[in-house]
């Protein structure tokens, strides 16, 4: 276990009707809001009535910023820090999903920062400060509603680049505001929010059972509830535990001390980035080809993964089978979600590997990964692997 | 899942020689310091003077208040608050376990409270505002390092009551400092660690799946690796999965949204007030006699119990058999690390047990736990499955 330094200021208001608590909560940090959203289907679902109504109720000064897109946009970005700016906003509200609350958050270091926002992304400038914001969660996948990573796209260039800035100061959690949200986006938030947890879970650190254990606690939960909220998100019951496991999954607390990868997520963001691919399906597709890849780096690890996580019967005399079985069980589970199995079912072209993978180590000039760190050479192999 | 609010500030500093960094850490919060710690130990041990020189060098000016003993006094956080307004002292650093720890959290609380702390305690007065504070923990057992929880022991009366406070703003966890603990603490405190896990986990809530396996994850790593930290304090990389275990299993992130019950907590308050009986002592004494009184009450609830925690194997034609084979193997855990089982193990005569048990519930004005609420009756037929 390494050393490490965890702190996680967020306050989680959690369950039925909560989104009501948003202008009492709101008032405790500002007078003048920016309502920042995606589309319409808030307005649809009636939450955009309800948040409104329960700001106005609290005296609060609201100015709209809707119309985010998935994989956020720096333009918009740069609006809403305007927008701040320029009408004295002390407050952020992101009612949305992981793209609103990405977007929320990088205004808010903007706000507070004199330079250009891109920069953070960038140059890697550290964000010292931000306006305060807060969030209402509509789409249980990224786990940015209790973190401090926010992922931007650069409109000319489609760049896809991750910065860190404040965490929200409260996010509202209620399930019941997902139970009309459309079939392949409840999958594509439970692949997402299972691959936090892998992207943690495969690690050189040693003396890590504790957060193994934490890590695979979570790991079962989503695989056994991932498929029956896909089946029928209006079971609160179960979406309620679904939307905690996303949120725990990327909050930080669960890989103190150890080494994380992100290999898979790094090449996914090229393929979303120069592909119009939901983030988990690309998922879907990469992660057992990686495992396929990396797993004889330590068959352990990889075995006690398929039996801790998958139920898989350990053999004894043959772990590398063991191993092996659990990656076949991860893609049976991404199956049963209904998830896309290799490129092809992304109508990704096998021409676009090479480009692909130089694009995902910057033409070699770094590796991505720490489990094993992967040049190049290494991504095409895998990407070879997801045809 | 119930609603819940989840909100924990309190910063981790966690690892090796981590206490170097405790006056750069204090610097941020103030420039007077109230040092607060128990025995001779931390003198002995060469900590003292590590935190003295770290607080000098980021030029904090030291008050010092040692001499906090085992369930801590009223008395000296009543010293300890008037330490802290005569000499406009603006933070508290406690060095010690969790008596240490609690003492300080009290005197944060009584610093900014114009009436007698004690209202905190025995008037119910909830705590507006605190001074802020910090921790060195020398001792892994109560979690008070990463909570807002508080027991303080009247000097009169030995009454002990709980209350709430501010969250430490950091807390230091080394487990390099407790290699010289004496093992008859460690394994209190693996007891304690364990049981306030097992005080969230038997619980009547529903659909809980996910904080269930999250509270399972941690009771696994205890009873496995419990036993080897008794044998050997000694050794860093068990003792830091510990360390770090007992500071989640009472941080209130794991019952989130379910009820919990802390009868037998409440009943061994009454025990070691009574009695010098060790904390942890006194529950490897009462727990097992609590399941065993209570266990029918959900049987399923106690054979996953067994399964998931001890790997019992389930009876699936006589399930009750599975929960109680449970409960054995806690008493068997218990005695791996030399806990005493029985009342006559600590000297507890079977004619304090009236007493006991009406102290318990204030003469029946009260009952205690919420798996089953237990009255008086109740609560003298668990102790005397614990003679």
């Amino acid at each position: 276990m390494e050393n490490f330094v965890y702190q996680n200021p967020t306050k989680i208001i959690f369950g039925r009707k909560t989104q009501n608590q948003v202008g009492a909560e709101t008032a405790l940090y500002g007078k003048k809001v920016l309502l920042h959203y995606g589309g319409s289907s808030i307005k649809k679902s009636g939450l955009y009535d309800e948040v409104v109504k329960s700001l106005k109720e609290n005296n609060i000064e609201i100015y709209e910023l809707g119309g985010v897109v998935p994989n956020p946009r720096l333009s918009m970005v740069r609006e809403g820090i305007k927008l701040c700016l320029d009408n004295d906003i002390d407050f952020i509200l992101a009612v949305g999903g992981g793209s609103v609350i990405d977007s929320a958050k990088a205004i808010s270091g903007g706000v507070k920062y004199d330079g250009d926002v891109w920069d953070f992304f960038a140059k890697g400038v550290v964000c010292q400060d931000g306006l305060p914001y807060g969030t209402i969660l509509t789409l249980p996948a990224t786990g940015t509603e209790m973190n401090f990573r926010c992922v931007i796209t650069k409109d000319d260039t489609l760049e896809k680049r991750g910065a860190s800035f404040l965490n929200p100061s409260f996010s509202i959690l209620n399930a019941e505001l997902c139970a009309t949200l459309p079939k392949h986006q409840v999958a594509n938030g439970v692949v997402d929010m299972l691959a936090h947890l892998m992207e943690r879970y495969f690690t050189n650190t040693t003396n890590i059972d504790v957060t193994d254990r934490q890590i695979e606690a979570l790991m079962k939960t989503i695989v056994e509830l991932g498929p029956e909220v896909y089946q029928d998100p209006t079971n609160y019951d179960v979406y309620a535990q679904i939307m905690w496991a996303g949120t725990v999954a990327h909050n930080y607390s669960l890989c103190v001390g150890r080494e994380t990868d992100w290999a898979t997520h790094q090449i996914e963001h090229e393929l979303s980035g120069m592909y119009d691919v939901a983030h988990g399906a690309g998922l879907a597709v990469l992660f057992p080809a990686w495992m396929k890849y990396v797993y004889k780096h330590d068959v352990r690890r990889f075995a006690q993964f398929a039996t801790r996580v998958f139920n898989v019967e350990n053999d004894f005399f043959n772990q590398e089978k063991t191993a092996y079985q659990g990656i076949l069980a991860l893609e049976k589970f991404y199956k049963s979600l209904d998830m896309p199995l290799t490129l092809r079912d992304l109508d990704i072209p096998e021409s676009s590997i090479d480009e692909l993978a130089s694009n995902t180590t910057r033409n070699d000039k770094i590796t991505q990964g720490n489990f094993v760190k992967l040049q190049t050479k290494d991504i095409k192999e895998i990407l070879l692997l997801a045809r």
